[in-house]
């Protein structure tokens, strides 16, 4: 393997500050493993942005809450290794918890508006997890871009900012979504889904595209939209949703009518995994 | 003047990453402005560890409590930069407010464990506000080395711990403590005093001092060694103790009995002004 791999955020941010010093554009994509081609969209969309792509593989603890699936989050670094190279990965920086919470280690970052709703309120402490680590990751790696996905939609919105707000001055992308082909969103976690499960999971996508289809045809406002996701994604017997919400796409602040880019997000569970899919309303709807 | 002024956070780092292309060891200098000898003193710890100098200036919002100083905190900067530029400082970062917190910042940083005891239990948020602040001077200004005054010596712990958490890789300084001839530690805040506060505040030091000396006679318990400090700063009818208080210097874990390098701090009011002192037992008492 030619890949080039680093273990130590010291050893990865001397590398980075030696490439900018060379006149290199330095990418970032992180990762938590387990890649499928929803990582390696991302990957294909950062490498023809910079000279030297870094991804990061780190199963963050942080992020996880009591009771999450932190244990059993799927690992499979030599696989995901190959992978990468494949998409033109130049560096993997793969350190343990160790080198990145080491003995004492006790900084923890907040955004407490973008991380208060969605996903924040039902995973308390799990944003400012990953506002943590991708401090660290970005002062490690120095990239010019950092690449995220768009399924994660709220957590890209949060980097914006923290990009913003600690002056990182990283240009921060979102990448499209990818589905399988009836539609569910790829995610490390679909692997968890019983049979009955994965059958049922692309409901949360149909009903998504159902309150589009409803906006596309006028409807604008929050209780119409969602009523007619809801309908479908509760068709689906094993389906608990979390949460199915309107938000405007650059605040999440919550949304009665639509009028600007607004994110419709969902969150449901199907026996114990969580999932979570969304899409972005665009103002002027689409003509029929 | 032939100091260089630079306003906004992008420009410093982009300035930061052109020197180090070239090569440049850079050192930072924080500072809330009011520049007195202690600073100075700083800056001259500095300038033979660096080819470029760069002092800020930033009476930082975030750091001052409600009903605390921040209107009447002492402003100047002409008279500052003059004093900056005769210490060899090369570059004086002076933002605005609006270029550190624009609208819709919302990040804060927090070291729980550090920022709990002494100041930080009198100052809600007081630190976060600090760890904040100086991680966005640190990705503006890359510094290699940044120097802070041991005045604040708990500030200067979480600091040194926020530049290992955060793998931002800076080598993190104390200044000794500068004193006016009859030891008052130097502090902006100095200037509120009435004459007869003033008269007063050195007994904080000769507590300290009291303590000290019973230390080099053989006391190694808190009970002895608080109660000759405290007997001492009691005697000025003015001072009104916040904390007197023996703490371990890096782990600041409170200390019965001295047996390795050992903070004590004290905080006290004159009248509105808070002052602050300590000094370092070291394990080894000086011999008689």
């Amino acid at each position: 393997m030619n890949i080039e791999i680093i273990r130590t955020p010291s050893e990865l941010r001397a590398r980075a500050f030696a490439l900018r010093a060379g006149g290199e554009r330095i990418g970032l994509v992180p990762t938590m493993g387990a890649l499928h081609e929803g990582h390696l969209s991302l990957l294909r969309i950062a490498r023809p942005l910079c000279d030297m792509l870094i991804m990061s593989i780190f199963v963050n603890p942080t992020q996880f809450g009591v009771g999450e699936d932190l244990e059993s989050y799927p690992r499979n670094e030599e696989s995901d290794l190959a992978q990468a190279e494949k998409c033109g990965v130049d560096i993997a920086f793969c350190p343990s918890p160790e080198a990145m919470y080491p003995s004492g280690y006790q900084t923890a970052l907040t955004l407490p508006t973008l991380a208060a709703p969605l996903c924040g309120a039902k995973r308390p402490g799990h944003f400012d997890g990953v506002a943590t680590v991708v401090s660290k990751l970005w002062n490690a790696a120095l990239p010019h871009v950092a690449v995220f996905g768009e399924k994660d939609f709220q957590q890209l919105a949060i980097l914006r900012q923290l990009s913003l707000d600690l002056d990182f001055g990283i240009e921060v992308l979102g990448g499209p979504i990818i589905r399988e082909e009836d539609g569910l969103a790829l995610s490390s976690r679909n692997v968890y889904l019983s049979q009955e499960e994965r059958a049922q999971a692309p409901r949360l996508r149909q009903g998504l595209l159902a309150a589009e289809q409803r906006y596309s045809e006028g409807a604008t406002d929050a209780v119409a939209l969602l009523s007619a996701a809801r309908a479908i994604i509760d068709a689906a017997p094993l389906a608990r949703i979390e949460y199915l919400q309107l938000r405007n796409a650059t605040s999440l602040a919550e949304v009665q009518e639509v009028t600007a880019p607004t994110l419709l997000a969902v969150a449901a569970r199907f026996g114990g995994t969580r999932l979570i899919d969304n899409l972005v309303l665009h103002p002027c709807p689409p003509q029929a």
